[in-house]
């Protein structure tokens, strides 16, 4: 992580990572052993652990990285200066393609936490914190402007985050859908589940469908 | 489960049943072995395979009693001659008090299709597609009478449930809110992402904290 870009180095700690994920998302990460992922990328167990000392190591990696890799991406996507309904507008936005592009190692950020030593845990909890206030935030602002409205912000976050990661359970690409046309409908029931208004909302999406939006 | 109710050969395979739940929802199925369940259980791992010949037969009837048991759940909960605002705060309902009330069971629901059989695989989700497609015919039936507003009734469904499903992540009984509280929130998110009529849905709440109590 230290290597200069590109190096081999750098190049086969990205194989082993992916490596991983994947293995991790089919076996579960008890199961799998650092043999497996040694074979998987056709190295010597012992070249891998030079990359990762320990096996909660590799996976802690991954789940940093992950978090890490979210975060920035809110933190390019998040407009500035404006209102809630266009910063929520950007956060799904923002959230459902994240997600959708990195199904496997969602999987693994979701069901891999119980195998994570307590202060791991916590400092993976802390960066998944500070990035779901960022939606409480939003929320609160809006009910605050009138722009929504809303009965538990807390709470409202955690069902809204909940269901945009839940696309992963079921979109495949080259189905039905496309990602953006399924960001659409996404932002539209946020909108609705938001009670924000139907105004506000239609004026701050640059994007097409208008007609979607329908009654709040 | 051709034995008598009650019988000591019943109560012992629930007993597994429970032990491998909890197992499976803690080290994932891969890595749980019939030795540590047995072990688990107090029995003989010979004594293990005569209730369950194979790990994965008892994957199998973990999941099929799992879809059994939610289905069963809403054939007694669904509202007879029911308009469909009060068919789907019952479905609602129904959905997340089960869920809440089996957090382990269904995170191996959830996780642990990926080790199943083809055919095994197949018949559970034939079970959820049913199970679905009774939400499914709730919104087309609100759409077309003009309880509801919604764009896409498929992907409605599919954000629903995993919005309600997503309940198990964070709650906790004994926390903040109780299990009817939780509910009732829930209820409104639901009510106005599919665009009810809030006089319809208010009118159409009887219930109150209807069945928080016993776990299974």
């Amino acid at each position: 992580m230290a290597r200069t870009a590109g190096s081999d180095g750098e190049k086969t700690e990205a194989t082993i990572r992916e490596a991983a994920v994947n293995l991790i998302a089919r076996f579960g990460y008890e199961a799998m052993s650092m043999r497996q992922l040694a074979a998987e990328v056709g190295v010597q167990a012992a070249a891998l652990y030079r990359y990762f000392p320990t096996k909660e190591e590799l996976l802690f990696t991954l789940m940093r990285e992950h978090m890490e890799g979210l975060t920035e991406a809110w933190e390019t996507a998040r407009p500035v200066n404006a209102d809630p309904v266009q910063r929520l507008s950007a956060y799904v936005e923002n959230h459902i393609t994240f997600h959708i592009e990195r199904r496997h190692a969602t999987h693994v950020s979701n069901m891999e936490l119980r195998s994570l030593s307590p202060e791991r845990l916590t400092q993976i909890l802390r960066m998944r914190t500070a990035y779901e206030k960022e939606l409480r935030t939003i929320l609160r602002d809006g009910a605050e402007t009138g722009a929504f409205s809303i009965d538990d912000t807390g709470l409202t976050a955690m069902a809204l985050i909940q269901m945009m990661t839940g696309v992963i359970v079921w979109f495949r690409p080259g189905e039905r859908l496309s990602i953006g046309e399924v960001t659409t409908r996404y932002l539209s029931m946020t909108m609705r589940l938001v009670g924000a208004k139907i105004d506000a909302y239609s004026a701050a999406r640059p994007f097409g469908r208008a007609k979607d939006a329908a009654a709040f």
